[in-house]
């Protein structure tokens, strides 16, 4: 398409028809300029096309499709090889069945265990998510199907997301909220970025111009389309204005009316109009749909589903090795929990899909060749306890020589569109576990929850599998880890606090209506928890297997604006593994406070049992970096940092210190900078000895005569004086033009 | 005087010598109009007047004086009477030594126990430091001596206090902040108010306009003068524009000059400078000074700051009663600890008193006709364990019936001027109070310290005494409480945490030389701790007795706008003594984030043995009111809130509900109204299904047809759905012009 050629041709009312979706599902076509429709559809964890049948606000009645893990399980893989393959799958998918846009991944930190989203989310962290969404989009576009990378931004609570506001710093916002948007832009350039509901700053998402046009356009560059959330926009032209591209799903002709009004009123500029209907234009000519649709192979790509889920799942505890289960000589069985029988494997709003084959753990148990009764135990969709089957499973469990308990949410309790007001299983399922536990040691619980939940049985429970929701291979890849057949690698990407009181925002989250204060600013998730020292019940990246992991031969080359960080990992136990080696950084050397260590790298490597391998591991400037708000720009201190190698943030097995030099100029001397940093100085010391100090003393201003036996004056000893800018030090009685003189001085270099 | 007509008399020169001080104690005389200069001196807890050989800078070269509890420690008396008669005995050295104003209270709130100033303020909560201040300055005015309130506001750290700015939500600063200040200046009309040095969102406080004359003057109706802390001006004539009266010390001629000049070229309107010389005038014409000096009971004020001490002291553990000591019964006494023969008693800086007559510890030990031997035990001023020091205390204490150990800071520690890094002893201390305590278990430790400190050792000695800074009858108030001459009955007016990392801003405090996040926000002190659930060392509010209190018959009467709270105090043991009943109001009703209570009353009762007395706290509308930010005013919700009667925040006696109806009228219905708050609304949800529901199933809007059997539209009970606005159910297909009508209906009425 001659894209120039084609803006020039389009009337008014044509471009205001691209702006706006023509449907809940599809782009504005304009046949006499071969412009055609784009269908895009949900789903980050599997495709959810809606039957033409189906109503717009229907999310449950769409074509089968491949039911993945939720970004919750997948991400803990920590892989990005698996990733991006993730992609392709469902790239393939989404040609198999014509759509060009493919309404994922969900990228929005999990700030609050809450959050009713955070299954459809990767981390707590903006790296791991920034790193593991950007092999993903890599992988659905290899496919010439096109993403919408959502929610932009700060999109972290669902309780009145239409309305609330996330205030914040600019620090918090560029260092965690915008930095896995940055990462994701610039490394694997998404074909739409979606705007979120909320206001940030108090600015609606999708008219914010700060956001929108100067930092996603002209900072960082994204050339892609940028469409609205369904029903984020509230004003058509503001939005456009602010850099806006497509309205969605768009109100009809009132949408298209709306924006002609607004060009024939001056409201809006065309030229505005324009930049957008180029880039819709852009998006449009380059994943349009292939002109027939295509297959896959259906039991391939379940195949891979499990795949992905073994990769993914995290083995929590392990006590004294109650797992795995081995069918020779593990003995009877007894499996627990009706999650077992109607497993909880995805989530609910806009991820939901409908599987193309569900395999539940129970029919999954039939492959282990081990031998085991299941009983139900609680009913999922109740809280209270249902006597007859509670004991029936307690009677079954006592003799047992291992218990499976399946526990976790029913599908009512985690969606979008709302947040939980508890992260506590419920009721029945928490009494019957501790009952379980308490009549047979070796009781294993196996999770399928959404997000982080508190444990209060953990200490008397012999093992805890998280499988999160595991997409429809379910039951396989539970067994596979459970029995061993896979040797579990998946390692948490958000921390499990001890209780939900323990989150920095326990006691803000979600309440008010148009504010969410994110007063925990840069510390959020582990940068909170390991800051101030907490305990937590698990915490960010562990994740334990079933050989063990040295760590050896930590060395440092340092370059000019980076480093590169090698080591060696060796599998000491005696089965083959796969470990997760993260690279944390501490900043000793600014004096904007840093969390105690922030997550700077990391890598996923098989090894053999007795295999030694080499890791390798690079730091960039931006590795060092801050976000500095009164000068608007990232910021590299020289001085000290500390590189830590560990398998979890509170699990560090190598540690050094580092020097770097990043050859920033000094800060100019001013009234304000404190006599302390004149101390501290041996130029500027001299300096003021020979400015201040020496003319003052002979003019008998007392507060400087005095000096120790060595020549220095008192008052550079003494904690009151140094803690004085140069300009309180007139109010003390040194004359101004001393003062001056001496700045004069200091900054003429 | 005739204020108007010595201003009309005024030249330039005269009123802009007026608005500085003439040197650092005195402001100018304009001896020709009568207009005399006024004397001040520092010394919230005891009278710092320097002699006239003492450098300006030189803070310990004053004449003696009366050296009272450190405020840390009176406050904790929780008792009005006694601040107030703190007050009358200031005033009463004030008048003898012809000052006019004295410069205290300090009030701020103590945010981090790193404070370095915390020793010389009052509570971490405003009711608490605003009553008790309220009291102590009707004190010293009823002597006819002038106070000056400082240092507003929000002046919470030490370090780069000059240019620090004190960054905080509009509903921080006024729920927290800014609400001591608006107790007293509403209470208790204080001459003065010094400015503090810091920022505050960015401006000066000396230079604050919206704090100064939007909040102090205009909203407040303060009269006073307000005056700058000393050098806390940067920009005089921008000072008073923002309403400041009085810049301190000044620098000499130079401030006049630069005053004359900003008139002269129009930056400065004379009217803004005579509004200044104004309050001045009314300041210097009601305090002016005695024509002679005075004199005072010199022993009669020693014994007031003994008793004040008395009341003040916290006995925060004694197990299984291991105090009081009584002389007869006792036995063996080894008492441990320079600090008893060197006590720490005052802190350093502008509040650093010269005793009158300091009576230690060790010199007071004779009076108390205990058989008791002293060893120092460590040496205050190192932190490293002399061994033949604590070899020689272990030995005494070995085979000793009781143990005192007294511990603390060397004063070089904690002072005005910069902030601690740790809240820990000295190392010799800690290693030695752990020690004496594994070797005897009737070890008590005495504590001498500016403000909250860790207590790692905690759990293995018998019992603690924290007695602060305690004034110049130190050692005669620490034997009353042990003896139990007294009996205890000091509160903590802050929270002991467990460790330094527990308190909210400890990976940010007073590390930003430009910035002070207050990212807590209201979640301050126990409002944090308790909002998390937190484990403390000593809650706010605690304090233990020789006796015990019941609490009971707990009733509320309400009012229009408030309540009166009754209950009653019973003294269950067998010997008289205080308590501390305390007011707690938790705020079941707003959906702005609220913390699990906030103490809205308190009192100090005496009570005999058996003794039942009925106690009576008052409610205010104020006291159900938080601060709307967005509407910038108090408001108070109608709805649920609990009363709780505690002995500290964490121990509650007697709560109960109420329900208070504020007759608020109902919020507007909007674009942006929740459907969640129509369907709670019954009235809006009958115009909601007229309005919207029939027309639109009557045109096929598939939506809004489905209903369940008793006909309520699906969608009212659909959790995603109810949290959607009504802007957001036209982007799902609700035609706008019914949403249009119901919004103007329910607006109708």
């Amino acid at each position: 398409m001659d894209i120039e050629r084609t803006l020039a041709a389009l009337t008014l009312p044509e471009k205001a028809a691209l702006v706006s979706g023509k449907n809940f599902w599809y782009t504005a076509a304009v046949d006499r300029l071969g412009i055609p429709a784009l269908m895009m559809t949900d789903g980050p964890s599997g495709l959810r096309k809606q039957k033409p049948t189906a109503s717009a606000g229907d999310i449950t009645d769409s074509v089968q499709a491949i039911t993945y893990p939720a970004a919750a399980l997948s991400a803990s893989s920590w892989n990005t090889t698996l990733m991006r393959q993730l992609g392709e799958h469902l790239g393939e998918e989404a040609r198999a069945e014509q759509v060009s846009l493919l309404l994922g991944p969900g990228v929005n930190l999990k700030r609050s265990p809450l959050g009713g989203r955070n299954f459809e989310y990767l981390s707590e962290d903006p790296l791991v998510a920034g790193k593991l969404a950007s092999a993903y989009v890599d992988g659905v576009q290899s496919q010439h199907v096109g993403v919408s990378v959502k929610h932009f931004v700060a999109n972290n609570r669902e309780n009145q997301r239409f309305t609330a506001s996330s205030d914040m710093s600019a620090r918090t916002l560029r260092e965690l909220y915008l930095r896995t948007f940055e990462i994701i832009t610039k490394a694997a350039y998404p074909a739409t970025i979606m705007t979120s509901y909320n206001r940030t700053n108090g600015v609606l998402n999708s008219q914010n111009r700060h956001l929108l046009r100067d930092i996603l356009r002209d900072e960082w560059g994204f050339h892609g389309a940028i469409m609205s959330d369904w029903g984020a926009v509230a004003d058509h032209a503001e939005a456009l204005k602010a850099s806006l591209d497509l309205e969605m799903p768009g109100k009809g002709q009132a949408s298209v009316d709306e924006i002609i009004r607004a060009v024939q009123t001056g409201e809006l500029d065309v030229g505005t109009l324009n930049k957008a209907v180029r880039h819709l234009l852009h998006v449009v000519d380059k994943w349009r749909p292939a002109d027939t649709a295509g297959t896959y192979d259906h039991q391939a790509h379940h195949d891979f589903a499990r795949k992905l889920a073994d990769d993914s799942i995290i083995l929590l505890k392990n006590h004294q090795n109650e797992l795995p289960l081995k069918s020779a000589t593990t003995g009877k069985v007894v499996v627990i929990g009706e999650l077992a029988e109607h497993p909880r494997y995805q989530g609910s709003g806009s991820s939901h899909v409908n599987p193309t084959k569900l395999v539940t753990p129970l029919e999954a148990l039939q492959d282990t060749g081990l031998q085991a009764n299941y009983y139900p135990g609680y009913r999922l969709d109740e809280s209270e306890t249902d006597d007859q089957l509670a004991q029936a499973a307690l009677d079954a469990a006592k003799d047992a020589d291992h218990v499976i308990v399946f526990a976790g949410y029913p599908a009512a309790a985690e969606s979008e569109g709302f947040d939980k007001n508890s992260i506590l299983l419920p009721e029945n399922q928490t009494d019957l576990i501790g009952s379980l536990a308490k009549l047979n040691e070796h009781t294993t619980v196996v999770l399928q929850n959404g997000s982080a939940v508190e444990m209060p049985w953990i200490h008397t429970v012999a093992a805890v599998v998280e499988t999160y929701l595991a997409g429809e291979a379910v039951g396989e890849a539970t067994w596979d880890i459970l029995t061993g057949a896979v040797n579990p690698s998946g390692h948490l990407t958000e921390t499990f606090p001890v209780r939900l009181t323990d989150t920095p925002m326990a006691p803000t989250f979600a309440q008010d209506p148009r504010h969410e204060l994110y007063s925990e600013g840069i510390f959020m998730g582990y940068r909170y928890y390991d800051t101030h020292e907490m305990h937590v019940l698990y915490a960010f990246g562990h994740g334990l297997s079933y050989t063990e992991f040295e760590f050896t031969n930590l060395n440092i080359k340092q370059s000019e604006h980076g480093a590169t960080v090698t080591f060696d990992v060796t599998n000491t136990g005696d089965c083959a593994g796969q470990a997760v080696p993260q690279l944390y950084v501490a900043n000793h050397t600014s004096h904007a406070p840093m969390p105690t260590k922030e997550l700077r790298g990391f890598t996923k490597i098989a090894v053999e049992p007795g295999e030694t391998k080499p890791v390798t591991l690079k730091l960039t400037r931006q590795d060092f970096s801050w976000w500095r708000q009164g000068k608007h720009r990232w910021q590299a201190d020289s001085g000290d940092y500390e590189i830590m190698i560990g398998q979890s943030s509170r699990d560090i097995r190598l540690q050094t210190k580092l020097t770097m030099d990043f050859k920033n100029s000094p800060a100019p001397v001013t009234d304000e900078t404190y006599l302390t940093n004149v101390a501290w100085n041996p130029r500027l010391l001299e300096l003021f000895k020979q400015k201040v100090i020496a003319p003052a003393s002979q003019a008998g201003t007392s507060l400087l005569g005095a000096t120790d036996a060595d020549g220095t004056p008192t008052i550079l000893q003494d904690r009151m004086f140094l803690n004085m800018p140069l300009r309180a030090l007139i109010a003390q009685g040194v004359p101004a033009d001393l003062i001056e003189d001496f700045i004069r001085a200091a900054n003429a270099r």
